[in-house]
């Protein structure tokens, strides 16, 4: 007997139907012997149309505890129509908003983070032959006051209570079979990968792979949880998410990731002393916009340029910004693009940055494709490059690492 | 300064431009120096989607639990929409959801009886500045399990919070100016009451009139909390419901109500001795069938007639329970009618019971209706008739009683 903690999004739940499907599956692992809690998150279309109300009556931003308290009645909904399906089948179950489960957050409204989970009336539950169907993406703070976990947080939850619950796994069930190598859409040699690490699946995540949100991913590795990310249609296994240990056949790239929600911001002449450039950045961190990649080119004549990326939906503000801060630092100038595509390879395997890196260049300049970033961490290279050459870049980098197949030289396990 | 609770039912927060009415009313009210709690209803058509929901995922008898868990999100949605109305209209507001009030009930769900409230919280709220908007309909019970109080549960809210906050006034707002003499729908001459005692509209609430439910003027009675009915789409008086002593203006007969829900079931030949009539019905009590008029007839020959009026929905389980009753204890015979209307003249200046009776059926008989059964009360009269004479019983009535402005002698005051 295991205990599973299963994730259905809003795909999964978009109809009785579904719903009904979904109780099917639920009550399949059941009968194999298992103890299950149910992670759902509002049927498919409800959270738009509560946010439409949102901001129909509070305008463009609502405000955020009573929005959380609209939103969260989408999950509501979902938890008490299927443990009626579930009931339905002829087997127990009862629902749990996120205060019942005592899913404790900070009151950071929209997009709180969780800080504990009281888990024993759900193993109580569990433990009495239930199924427990758990509201995902939503919890209450130290007042009771509700709160949503933000973007992603219905696979936040559920990964939480299965570290809470120290489940033998959590499977995220969605509508594709588990996590390619690269964007199947976009590349035909695109395939599944049967196990990953977490550290690869995070950066996988983190660099546009939509399957798993990074949180959820973090919160896994860190509590050591197996997520398995399979489809809702099919039985067939898809891809497991596990401890780099646990990962036997290591890839030197085992994905390609594409991210074209970025814009570059460049300022041309800034002193090159310590400190100027944290100065620079300071007000970006103020006022809540996320830089990802920064670069510092070669100094030239006692000056510098500092380049960096952030969301292109803050890219017009951070330009401002970026103009002030120049103009106070005594730079000579901004120089901006929103027209960018950032393309990179994962891959454990991935030991010998400079081999991967002088790969890649060579590929995408075989394409004619020209690099303006380059940033690495352990175990990705991410280039960022004209948007237009994305999916150019993704095919080649796809067919020269992955479908040729280029195997890392790993130590006998 | 006074404390006003507003209630504002399905109908008046139907869509956005409705709420930002109730908001705009509030806020009225608000400027005006008042503090407000305001008790909302799901929007109109709301709670019919979720009980479908129910319908067709949990069948016909869904689990009572998962039941109110459902159907409380409906007015979850309306009190962060309101609140959001408010704030847009630039004052403070906050809501509160049954289990944030403390609204404690017990446990039996989908028809849950309040036993407290926790009005600390709501009132630091409303001392802050702030109006505070409340789920209507829903509480908690001690394990923190979401419960529902049944029909009229939102008025009922209302004045329990009213009561809790030793509010000055409760104002119910409705689609009707007030509360009538009778159903203004049948009789053209029916005209608003300005003041109506407690024990009048208990009788009225109770005999068919749908402005306000039995269960919440009970509440206000028991607590001496003024309840103000008045419509939400002009600023006029509405019907005050009062102690009796404010009631200055004793109408010897205040309203003509009428019932068509319920039904008529005789036992004939009853054995005429002590606890006999009491074994009759013991069945309907344990059934949970609710028995209202219940007449025994003159005994005859050492047995006796037994007849009652039963809820029109469980008339059939209703007959079948009277003929095993009738059976056991050696009863003759069982009839039924489900064809029949109970009419009522409540007021309190009805002292002189034989008076009214006589005058009643003195006015019946003129129209050539036949009375069934008579049952009276402190300060009604109620008769049974066949059910196609109901809208002619209750014109002529009026027109006896109201229109005809019979007013009883009273003690100045």
């Amino acid at each position: 007997m295991a205990l599973i903690v299963q994730k259905y999004g809003g795909t999964s739940v978009a109809d009785p139907e579904r719903i009904r499907n979904v109780a099917r599956r639920v009550v399949e692992t059941v009968d194999a012997g298992h103890q299950v809690a149910v992670v759902v998150s509002a049927m498919a279309g409800e959270t738009n149309q509560l946010v439409e109300l949102a901001r129909d009556l509070g305008g463009a931003e609502p405000d955020p505890r009573e929005y959380d308290v609209l939103v969260s009645t989408g999950e509501q909904k979902t938890i008490a129509l299927l443990a009626m399906a579930i009931q339905g089948l002829g087997r127990q179950a009862r629902s749990f908003t996120g205060g019942q489960l005592g899913l404790r957050t900070d009151t950071a409204h929209t997009k709180a983070r969780i800080r504990s989970i009281d888990s024993e009336r759900l193993l109580a539950v569990l433990r009495g032959g239930s199924v427990g169907v758990i509201a995902g993406f939503q919890g209450v703070d130290d007042e009771g006051n509700i709160t949503t976990l933000g973007r992603g947080g219905s696979d936040t939850s559920a990964v939480a209570v299965a570290c809470a619950l120290e489940a033998d796994v959590c499977e995220i069930y969605t509508d594709v079979d588990g996590v390619f190598t690269t964007d199947p859409n976009m590349v035909p040699g695109a395939r599944m990968l049967e196990r990953v690490s977490f550290e690869e699946m995070l950066e996988m995540a983190s660099l546009g792979a939509k399957v798993l949100q990074t949180r959820s991913v973090k919160f896994a590795m860190r509590y050591g949880v197996p997520i398995h990310v399979r489809s809702s249609f099919h039985h067939g296994e898809g891809t497991w998410v596990l401890p780099e240990e646990e990962v036997m056949e290591k890839l030197m790239v085992s994905g390609v990731t594409y991210n074209r929600d970025e814009a570059k911001i460049r300022v041309v002449g800034v002193k090159d002393a310590p400190g100027v450039a944290g100065g620079l950045l300071l007000p970006f961190s103020e006022a809540g916009i996320v830089v990802d990649m920064i670069v510092q080119n070669v100094s030239q004549d006692g000056t510098t340029d500092l380049t960096f990326t952030v969301p292109r939906r803050d890219y017009p503000a951070a330009l401002e910004l970026a103009r002030r801060a120049a103009t106070q630092s005594g730079a000579r100038d901004v120089e901006g693009d929103d027209r960018i595509a950032k393309v990179s390879v994962v891959g454990m395997g991935m030991k010998d940055h400079a081999g991967v890196a002088a790969r890649m260049f060579q590929v995408l300049g075989e394409e004619g494709i020209n690099i303006q970033l380059i940033s690495t961490s352990e175990i990705k290279i991410s280039v960022v490059i004209e948007e237009k050459y994305t999916e150019l870049a993704v095919r080649a980098l796809h067919a020269a690492f992955v479908e040729g197949g280029a195997e890392a030289p790993t130590e006998e396990r």
